[in-house]
């Protein structure tokens, strides 16, 4: 009796703001995400960058919320004039925006009275019928709304963000992954990984050449819900870089 | 009289490769090849990655050229299996792939002999009617087919190739930027912000917090194809620093 394939949960990041595309940010919520998601059994399949501009926005939300299980937006849900998430999503999903009741009470406490101007109470704005994230760092909450969580950029912030929304997320069957490097050519393994990875079908695998100054090399990288099959192709791929005359190199980590 | 608006010139760029959405390699070539297109007056205007999936890729291709005046992808140029960037991109202009005679005599003349086998031979195939981009780096060339520049994803390679093809971009009036920091919280600086953003209209403004363990603060960045506005506009800014009691600081870059 096989069984059936597990069911596989997606997920696609949205990132919205100009300084990363300008390059003078780099983004650091990537891949933390992908990590952290991978252990929860869902797979990040997409990620997409737009510019603070509500068009961009609405086009990317509404495409990717119709196509992975989970969204995760990052950047734009501070006080100023350039954080136009809000209410980008709000159009997204064709709602209002209201001042969130919860979200004006978590502020009105953070914030000494007279702190408390305009700007800020903007950041209690939420599209209607989005639940809260909560915010421990700095208060500000994010949302979820139908499938799509809209968190702070700042990393510090995100992370804590991802931590409060955990319960709401539903994986798939976890990832398994067996990596290995070796000071091998790609072109001088390619017929036969390529072979392996033909063998076992229920198995990704990927190869990764890197190049430095004293030496290069190649990385393997195996990923698959099924234990038996990736632990049959891992050994196959070892055979093979022995075979080829190299190393294995058990902790590639530090070679891509 | 007043001039015409300068003529905006833009670009995308597809990062191919599961390596990056699992979290496991960061990117390093959206921040660099930003930083480069706005140097020739080309605005970087969305990124995506998408997984090595020819259907993934041909979407986001065709839907980037139809957007955009240039389109740059990285990664999936090697001889393995997993390396499908060559065939979705034909499959994307709706042309067959050959081997390219121009690719094989650079390989041919790089590998020895018995090196050259059919896995490296795959690094020499191309669309048809595709203009090569040379790779003074590792030899196997990327290429450019209509306005999609086809690069490689190792970040040395990727910078090389930029270099090759340098000549084929026409850009448009440069962007000029102006950036200060402040130990500031937005929300107290967001109203007069936004002012200042609403008198000029040429200009945008970008407000990025930052939180670390000793300090919190703001970064502002102005940026315009306009020298006389994002000067005017920066002289608001500085004022609004100093009147709200704290020191503008002119070298934020290591703040965000």
């Amino acid at each position: 009796m096989s069984t059936p394939p597990p069911k596989s949960v997606t997920a696609a990041l949205l990132i919205i703001g100009d300084e990363i595309l300008s390059g003078r940010t780099e983004d650091a919520n990537l891949s933390y995400l992908a990590i952290w998601l991978e252990k929860l059994g869902i797979k990040l399949a997409e990620v997409r960058v737009v510019p603070d501009v509500q068009t961009m926005i609405v086009g990317a939300v509404n495409a990717l919320r119709a196509d992975y299980d989970y969204v995760f937006t990052t950047g734009g849900i501070g006080p100023t004039h350039d954080d136009i998430t809000v209410d980008a999503i709000a159009a997204a999903f064709g709602v209002e925006v209201e001042f969130n009741r919860e979200a004006l009470a978590v502020l009105e406490d953070h914030y000494e009275d007279g702190d408390f101007n305009d700007a800020r109470r903007r950041m209690a704005r939420a599209p209607v019928g989005a639940a809260l994230v909560d915010n421990p760092v700095s208060k500000a909450p994010g949302f979820q709304i139908g499938n799509v969580f809209v968190l702070a950029g700042i990393p510090r912030v995100n992370r804590a963000m991802l931590e409060s929304l955990k319960d709401r997320l539903v994986g798939g069957a976890p990832m398994l992954t067996r990596s290995v490097g070796a000071e091998l050519a790609e072109g001088a393994i390619a017929y036969r990984l390529g072979e392996i990875q033909n063998a076992f079908t229920l198995v990704s695998i990927g190869s990764y050449p890197y190049y430095r100054a004293e030496a290069y090399g190649v990385t393997l990288v195996l990923r698959s819900v099924d234990r038996e099959q990736i632990d049959a192709a891992f050994a196959e791929v070892l055979a093979m870089i022995t075979d080829s005359g190299a190393a294995p190199n058990l902790d590639p980590s530090n070679l891509v």
